[in-house]
């Protein structure tokens, strides 16, 4: 099984890159030109995961939703969140207890 | 922390749901449905991201990831694949060191 | 040759109902639900538009353009605007001369 | 009144670069690269459509407006089709009197 810790540390590198000079990465770049810029990238790689699934090419939809994933990331990175808070509310819809949940972002 | 495990979990609870009787429960109607719908769905909810960040409306947009990637979970499953795909593929391009992600991506 | 009066009569109608009692037509009810619903539709036509296209169906494609035109002319009857406006612009971009442009606007 | 003779001189155009020598101009380029490009155009405009709504600036919206009716222009003359079948499905659904627009398309 792969780890999802390589959700983890993509917010760590994430972070370490917002605010970084523009010229040294791709999403320290994507970072300095801000919101809109990093929502035309979420926008063009779900229509991109749409047009794999319609072409039923597996390893081009990976891809794309890979893409995509990590687009979102980006995005949670901008607005001060992180993927600790779409999993925690993905539990939270699951149905673990409240008191559980909140234990749990206490502990971040 | 919370667990990245709920992607796990949510990827089991996906494939006992696929094929099940279309009225047994959402995403049992879902995957009845087939491609096309759980595409609009995918649609929908990338665009109600894009809004939401536009909002700057955080707990809105926690939720509409959250769709998101629940929703990319149902195409993944659908197409015979999981998370644990998209997962592999991010480890991958983490692992070509000393690469910028994005010309890793344009290598491909 | 069908006559492209049928954009200048959608919008006469489009301007009817809007502020008028939302049960009484779903433009009148799409209008009062306000911006985001009026977006979500544009979203959901223009993802429509790419999976027809994509299963080269040329009678579901002609749909869902139109589909979608008929959702930006209600998004720009919200915003005080109207398909004159986008025609403005195109024929402004063709390179017709900017005087016949503003002529052409202020008879508006 | 800006006349609605734009779309038709627009369809002109795109037919006489469909097929033309890609170097020659942007819209033959986008012919070269085919359906997918084509559609990643049309999907990323009706992003910024979405976006320049949230914005609530008009300027910028009818921009957007225009550049996604110009790319759906040019999916339509890739696709052997053109303004002329949009505009006739529109007014086909005008003419189905007494019957609400969306109840016309869900008996389609």
């Amino acid at each position: 099984m792969v780890s999802a810790d390589i959700l983890e540390r993509l917010s760590t590198m994430l972070a370490g890159r917002h605010g970084a000079d523009p010229s040294s990465s791709y999403v320290a770049r994507l970072f300095h030109k801000g919101t809109d810029e990093i929502l035309k990238k979420v926008g063009e790689e779900a229509v991109e995961t749409i047009m794999a699934a319609k072409d039923g090419n597996k390893l081009h939809l990976v891809r794309e939703v890979a893409d995509l994933w990590f687009h979102t990331l980006v995005l949670l990175e901008h607005a001060g969140l992180s993927h600790e808070d779409v999993l925690a509310e993905l539990a939270r819809r699951e149905g673990i207890s409240g008191i559980d949940e909140k234990n749990a972002r206490k502990e971040q």
